[in-house]
């Protein structure tokens, strides 16, 4: 643990109590991970209760990246799961921790950079902030009592990360592709909203939002190469051209 | 979880604190244990601040078996685990959470009675107590901060008896998910290599093979449902509409 090893960042979407970020840094740190990202903490930041509770792990809430929305955080990312017992009508891959962690393991070994995002304590996550991630991962709770909070959410995954992670080599998986990052699946889910806009395809209103969702949710499961999204630029561009030339 | 299965009995000696009492609780309901014994707690029993924190899983506190000793409390059993992190000098096998879980399923599925015991909150553990256990589980924590909590361990613990027994579903995509079939993306591709080949997209001619490739490559890759597919038609037509609207 002396030297600083790659490790997937936890991304804490605007967490209610201090008490509880204090508790997710001690969970993560019990499992040898330091990089917490925070999103519009409901209290402000620094958060005087959360470094009380954090204790040994308070470095960790020194150090961490506070921002104001859910996209900046996982910007540079390229893969970005949601922990979350819910899926609410979402299409996505559903993952357990372990083959979560596997995966974040694999990808981070081949280069990229890899969040795990945890919704608010009660509310749970938006359905826009889900639709960010590449996959779901939900622990599998008693369905008569599925009530992890915060900070034992967050141990369950750090725990899988360090069983991912402290044993033999990671295989290399798939080293040529270059995958998109999450700034870039944005730009790209940006680009179609607007053009599409303009062509009236979000018709009726009553239905835009719900049809500019399930958009976004297609881009950003689809795993999509820095090639792939230079193609679906190209072949929206090039169908404004046509209209434009008119011929 | 309607039927009582055979499950290991959480063995909570001497604990201090009502409310680590009641955490732990929860954190067993939350995996669908509910055996608990309680070995001489510090604050008596019933103890009311345990029953304040379980909340949901009060009935484990009202059903645990109370006694005296760790010797009453493990009589029945014959396999037993210690959980700590400190053998300190006894010669023991020591396992992971995950393989001991493994262990006792194999041993309950056959017939036997088995317990974990959890020790003391902060002085951990006895070698009184953890010489009676066949063997230890130790959870792979971080050196530099191995600062589990009681209802932390308890978790843990319970969230592999819950691996170790579910029914092996690793890789679940959405039960709901109406997944489009090859034919459908068949079409699409065919659909969007028409649209952009009318649009002059695969140009020059030299890269237009390649990149109609691609494309195809990309749609198959996507993991699409019916509702993608839909949506992805959509687009283009209504890209080709407001083309011939000319507006």
């Amino acid at each position: 643990m002396t030297e600083p090893a790659p490790q997937p960042a936890f991304v804490l979407i605007r967490p209610q109590m201090g008490e509880n970020i204090g508790a997710a840094a001690r969970a993560m740190w019990n499992f040898g991970l330091d990089r917490m990202r925070v999103v519009d903490p409901r209290d402000g930041w620094p958060n005087q209760k959360a470094v009380a509770m954090a204790s040994g792990a308070g470095r960790l809430l020194d150090e961490a990246q506070l921002v104001g929305t859910t996209e900046e955080a996982i910007a540079d990312c390229a893969w970005v799961v949601a922990t979350t017992a819910r899926p609410r009508g979402l299409t996505k891959p559903v993952l357990s921790p372990e083959r979560a962690m596997e995966m974040a393991r694999d990808r981070i070994a081949a280069g990229e950079k890899v969040a795990v995002m945890f919704g608010p304590e009660r509310a749970g996550m938006e359905n826009d902030d889900i639709a960010r991630a590449n996959a779901i991962v939900s622990v599998p709770v008693n369905p008569l009592f599925p009530s992890l909070n915060l900070a034992q959410c967050v141990l369950l995954v750090a725990y899988e990360w360090r069983r991912a992670t402290e044993e033999a080599l990671p295989e290399r998986v798939d080293a040529v592709a270059d995958w998109a990052t999450q700034v870039e699946i944005e730009k790209l889910s940006e680009h179609y909203e607007d053009r599409l806009n303009d062509a009236g395809f979000f018709f009726p209103e009553a239905k835009a939002d719900g049809m500019k969702l399930n958009l976004r949710n297609l881009w950003s499961r689809m795993l999509l190469t820095r090639a792939d999204v230079q193609m679906l630029h190209g072949v929206l561009r090039q169908m404004v051209r046509w209209k434009e030339r008119g011929d």
